[in-house]
């Protein structure tokens, strides 16, 4: 079950100007689901893209990039549920294209003013004519007051919707942030596509765009997925329509970081909603790794606890044992650490110090810590001052029941 | 339960002349079960190790190399289940020591001709008082032919005892090996402490002893180890004790490869049958990856492979979602892949080829391969002619279950 999350209603999702949003039942795995998804944006907009290192990625992630790069201005995102469209070669490029390619002859576009997105099983064939059947429809329902549907339209093995909103002032105007994301689980971060849409209406230019979604995935996509580790389809999208009103935000402008700060809270939650729903999670972990000399080596430690699956089925059990939690710091690669220097916290019990368990260390103590739905990770490397946050779940016996299941 | 993988027979594991072994039920965590071993070795025997590269590493994994540096001469192992000594700071080495000290004195040796081992849990204090209790029980039964008892002693989740013998002829002598080994699990390679110990009445010089270990631990238990991933008492040692009469092997010696390879297909059987009893283990998996430039990019390829619970889960479910492996390849880290060049096999079944699914591939044939208890993943990664190799198990509902429990 998800760990302290809730879909959100229906009107906490505010509207974007300039931002439509459609959704199908196309069938393309299961019947009677919301499978394809439609986003357009109105001329002008503003559109910037992170996605996956893994070098197996998708063919939409191809085109993405590509479409990207052309600068024709981007108008519509095509979201499929069901199909990764990963290792699938050529055919893929071409399958993916073939999509871009219908949407825009019903939209009155070029295909390269729209980025496709696929999600769900690799290595087999996009099923295109399912797809393409199905946008009249998601076109047909294309409204500014779509985002729950939408959030909804991009599921796979996600309980729950993900989406949040926040409005900010920006020379005087209110301005508009509305985001969306899916991942269906997090417990090692190669498991899952994670896919991250947030619009805002305000006015900023294409370089602060690039600068803020750089800056906000580092913060949170970024602390929950290990560089080189990701899927073949993750992707976040930031769009700015510039309808609000204010005053062009660049790199310079003095509300630059307002603007930054508002994507990037928006991000964070997004990203920590896909830990919660994390496959078979029963519990949010919160490691935080500070007393570095660099923040390199406190994500390499942060990222050793997050991803044992020792550490993982002991937070499950609830069992204090945290020897484990240890062992992961001393496999992390951390060059010349002073293990006897170094301080481990659960929440704000004091575990162990001096290579050992704190003297004054009781388990009921962890015990009790343990038994939370949400539980801090804390480590003092005591050698820097600088430091690193990553958010994971449990290790459950779901978790293997979901992922062995999958397909059937 | 354990995948094609029996406990020996007592009359197959041979005795090694100069090598006795007793046990003792010392009660260190549990009641009821062997969980003292002492070694004993003939004076001039000559002995050699590899530990873990975990910086939070076991008090007795920091006892042994400083006893091998001081060439003292080691006579003895001592090994204790039900507790590792590991994240226990100056007290555990203290403990640690005083278990060598007490056993010294009983054998007339000194504490640093003895090797200290343990494996269970980590973070509590080594009760030295119930081992040295144990320890006149375990001399007490000293005899060679009794390593079946001693492969039951170092078990600790581990189902089977894990042990086998060769005999091969040095300069005219008849010599034997006898190795032992416990872990309870690879699924992850830092989830379990691994001990092996092989011995052989072989005579052979330190140097060369030293070298076959590094040669032998390479093909077999790094094979199922990442290193710097290890646990924090990983240890094998080799020992061999001169009394087979043959001509001392050097490294030098005609015989020299005949003697590391007998002791490489020791470690590779111990080692396998690690795996073979993987915690939750329903599958036996060998991951071959081959057309390397280098050994190093084949490994973290069969790794990124061997460690996914994403592939895992699949392979519990003998689902061949095969598109899970290519998204681990993707992202292993191979700097330059070309996706597009490489090649993927299920047992004999060509599954991927041209970055997607090979044209000829039908699911039944992955479906057919899947169902077996052991499985080979085969990868050519088409740029050039280095391979390797890493062998693995399945993920399933009892890895948690252990995992969850294993204090309990």
């Amino acid at each position: 079950m998800p760990v302290n999350l809730t879909a959100p209603q229906a009107s906490a999702l505010l509207p974007v100007k300039g931002v439509k949003l459609g959704f199908a039942e196309a069938h393309v795995r299961k019947p009677n689901r919301k499978d394809v998804l439609v986003v357009t944006l109105t001329e002008g907009s503003h559109v910037a893209g992170v996605f996956t290192r893994n070098q197996f990625c998708a063919a939409p992630v191809l085109l993405c990039q590509d479409f990207l790069k052309q600068k024709a201005g981007i108008r519509a995102l095509l979201v499929n549920t069901g199909c990764a469209n990963a290792g699938t070669g050529d055919d893929g490029l071409q399958r993916a294209k073939q999509s871009c390619e219908a949407l825009s002859q019903l939209l009155g576009l070029q295909a390269n003013q729209i980025l496709p997105f696929s999600t769900g099983v690799i290595l087999e064939p996009l099923p295109v004519d399912k797809i393409v059947a199905g946008l009249p429809a998601a076109i047909a329902n294309l409204k500014e007051d779509n985002w729950l549907n939408a959030a909804e339209a991009i599921m796979t093995t996600d309980i729950v919707a993900k989406g949040t909103s926040r409005q900010i002032q920006l020379s005087g105007k209110t301005v508009t942030l509305t985001g969306i994301s899916k991942g269906s689980g997090m417990i090692h971060p190669n498991m899952a596509t994670m896919l991250g849409y947030i619009a805002t209406d305000a006015a900023v230019s294409q370089a602060a765009l690039e600068s803020i979604i750089r800056y906000a995935v580092n913060k949170s996509f970024n602390c929950i997925t290990v560089d080189g580790d990701t899927s073949t389809n993750d992707s976040l999208i930031l769009m700015a329509t510039h309808l609000a009103g204010n005053t062009e935000i660049a790199e310079a402008s003095p509300e630059f970081a307002v603007l930054r700060d508002a994507f990037t809270e928006v991000a964070i939650e997004l990203a920590q909603a896909i830990v919660r729903d994390g496959e078979g999670a029963t519990k949010f972990m919160t490691v935080q790794v500070e007393g570095g000399r660099d923040e390199v080596e406190c994500r390499k430690v942060a990222y050793a606890i997050a991803h044992s699956p020792l550490i993982k089925t002991a937070f499950f059990a609830s069992d204090p044992n945290l020897g484990r939690i240890l062992a992961a710091i001393g496999y992390a690669g951390v060059e010349g650490l002073d293990v006897n220097a170094l301080k481990l916290y659960l929440g704000d019990v004091l575990v162990a110090e001096h290579g050992g368990r704190a003297q004054a260390y009781q388990e009921e103590q962890g015990a009790a810590v343990m038994k939370a739905a949400e539980i801090l990770v804390r480590v003092d490397l005591a050698r820097g001052n600088a430091q690193s946050t990553v958010w994971t779940c449990d290790f459950s016996y779901d978790y293997v029941k979901i992922n062995a299941d999958y397909r059937s």
